[in-house]
């Protein structure tokens, strides 16, 4: 038998691990034969000398392995899901899954909760009352052959060694390792049993990785593991310096995701909705290319189609689809207040990350992983980079529960809305696709 | 409060750690609040990233002032000790302690136990029927004013922070660090309350540091850390490619370093003992050159002045004194075997580290930490580098108890004998000093 230290000893030499010894590393984490500070000193030697292409892929397969994988054979639509490395406001997964699977996927889809500044899909659709997404494998597969997609949190019994390592992570200073960050979302990601994925890696103030340098390493290395998996993969690199669409917070971003599906949604939001569509339309071979996409998903708005699938699903889920129709079905927070503006200009920037901090601070957020949230609390803006705004005028509205968080929130704000004297351009929102 | 994390990310990234948050990990490693996985984590980081002279300083002294620190004011002689990083049949310390204590110093060593191939002082020293290494703290320097020299265990209430991170460093492959391997060492020897140490940095086959260059680089720094600790210090580095003397196993080493302060000890062993105790005597102010110190040695050897301090020592340790005049009391194994050459020619190397491993196997050391040990195992060399052997000659005497165990370490010493037809000139055994 080999022991942990031997595997340890390889890394922190700068040796490539070989298949056998990182099955015995995650095996080890999941069974206890390799404990918690044998595989902290590990992760830190991978952070510092890093890990090839195959040693990631093959990190990424141990880890999927070590829990129960999904095999969807009896699904006959390409089966295409969606992960986005997280911002402020993004709520493209409420609109994407029904529209893709509206346009003829199946979206199998895992998500998490939200942590920090960034939210999380979960916490946003239990905004909607009764709204379950904790499906029995059962319960899932029989949604996807129905309804064609279904939103749900991955059970413990997928993944394992992925909860330990990141619990671990978290607490050791290597969460920013571009073969551990891969390996934890494509582990998680492969578990669902997709033919293909499409990533949206973000980068900027309100992102996790900050420039676009980082974002493109970590785009690569995420689609080059994928086909080394068997999957097709594309990613896009989006800017995150400015929160997407208007409405950050859980019930305020439900409420903009319908929005959308009723063919009303933020130009920015609508851009990157499409674009992470059309690449799943085209990996799952539904079209052939980019024209082709755009119509389907014209006309799975335009006709509600994609609308009836987002309600199909919360019906099915267990969650109040009235709220559809009636936005005051949702939790509504009980104070609102504006945030003005202190000067004539042209709003240079706002940003995503003070934005989020924000409303994280309202209580819409977790600072620690066992906080509850307060799905009605967050911020709406008014004004987005390069509109022109006036003294006095609303930047954004603040909705909230408790006072004292409001103040937190206020000071957070400071500092949040970059003012220029002269006219601005929005800088362009996707940067680049892989 | 700065979080364990934000400590290790410090150091992740390459930065010198602050007085502060050194002393926050090791208080921490103490209480608990830095746990086991956040220590190795940061331990690999430091393995990999490094520590200036500064920070291990730092480390050592706050290791250090993690338990029991010795002052030892009421002692009116030089507290000088020495420190080995460990070979095989290295029983020095046995016959250079009292020695010291022969000629003015006070010796207040405080050792370790065998772990893999190589022997532990205090194993060596219990072979002698009833000697006891755990002293209390009043006993210990009760026995320092009368008798000048002790040789003890380091009591649990000393540098617990040590015990931890050595057990972790064990496992987690973090032991091969220079600033960890030297706070490892001299919080240890610090806690003494002495006023200066000599170094023996051994290099070779049989010792921990494999290569001259890393023997150097360990020794300056060892000696740099000592002088910013304001003690004086001086280091040898030493060839550890054979044996020291010939015997190696408990018992016999003890014989052994009898016969040399009976006058009788074999020429590597009493190189090495002269000219550590030489320099121990210069940084203790006893002497002001070598010469000096030669002309005492050899005068406490001569007179028995050196001997009777180790039978002083004995008896006040609760030791069979009489093992002094009459080494049949000490134990013996029940079987002797002899290991012939298979050639005529010349010893060209006899490798420490396999003579090491077969003593180790015989029973005489410990492959775990809780292993028992058999005090009359061992090994007794007929021959040395340079040495001329026929066909047939004993190369070595086997000193066993257990069949099995003869024949695994049978099987060890398969090829530490290197015999040439030419003639071989034994190496030097001091390389350098610093």
């Amino acid at each position: 038998m080999v022991l942990p230290q031997e595997i340890i000893a390889l890394k922190r030499d700068g040796q490539a691990l070989k298949r056998a010894q990182i099955e015995a590393f995650v095996q080890g984490v999941v069974d206890g034969s390799f404990k918690d500070y044998q595989a902290a000193a590990l992760l830190m030697a991978i952070l510092l000398n890093g890990m090839d292409a195959e040693e990631t892929a093959c990190l990424t397969e141990s880890m999927m392995r070590s829990g129960r994988v999904l095999q969807l054979h009896e699904i006959d639509r390409p089966k295409v899901d969606k992960h986005s490395t997280g911002g402020v406001g993004d709520k493209v997964s409420l609109i994407l899954a029904p529209l893709a699977a509206a346009c003829g996927l199946c979206v199998p889809m895992m998500s998490g909760r939200g942590l920090g500044h960034t939210g999380g899909t979960l916490d946003k659709l239990e905004s909607i009352d009764g709204f379950n997404v904790y499906l029995s494998e059962a319960e899932f597969r029989a949604q996807l052959q129905t309804l064609h997609t279904a939103m749900i949190g991955q059970s413990s019994e997928m993944v394992p060694a992925d909860r330990i390592l990141y619990g671990l992570r978290d607490v050791t200073a290597t969460v920013e390792s571009i073969p551990l960050i891969c390996s934890s979302i494509l582990s998680k990601k492969m578990a669902e049993g997709i033919d293909a994925l499409v990533l949206d890696v973000k980068c900027g103030r309100g992102a996790f990785m900050k420039t676009e340098a980082d974002a493109r390493e970590l785009a690569g290395s995420l689609v080059r593991i994928c086909e080394a998996m068997g999957r097709r993969a594309s990613a896009l690199i989006s800017r995150m310096d400015a929160p997407l669409g208007f409405a950050v917070g859980n019930a305020l971003e439900v409420i903009e995701a319908i929005e959308c599906l009723k063919g009303r949604g933020p130009a920015d939001l609508m851009e990157i909705t499409y674009a992470l569509t059309a690449r799943m339309l085209e990996l799952g071979g539904i079209v052939s290319e980019e024209g082709q996409a755009r119509e389907l998903m014209a006309d799975a708005l335009d006709s509600g189609s994609a609308l009836e699938f987002f309600r199909g699903m919360v019906e099915a889920q267990g969650g109040d689809a009235l709220v559809i129709d009636d936005y005051s079905r949702l939790p509504r927070a009980a104070e609102l207040a504006e945030y003005r503006s202190e000067s004539d200009g042209y709003v240079a920037g706002v940003d995503a990350r003070l934005v989020g901090e924000a409303v994280c601070l309202l209580g819409a957020g977790r600072q620690a992983s066992d906080d509850t949230i307060d799905p009605s609390a967050g911020i709406v803006l008014k004004k987005k980079p390069g509109d022109s705004v006036s003294r006095d005028e609303c930047l954004c509205c603040i909705y909230y529960n408790d006072t004292a968080r409001y103040e937190e929130a206020l000071q957070r704000l400071e500092g949040a809305f970059a003012i220029s004297t002269e006219p601005v351009e929005a800088p362009a929102l996707i940067i680049d696709s892989l």
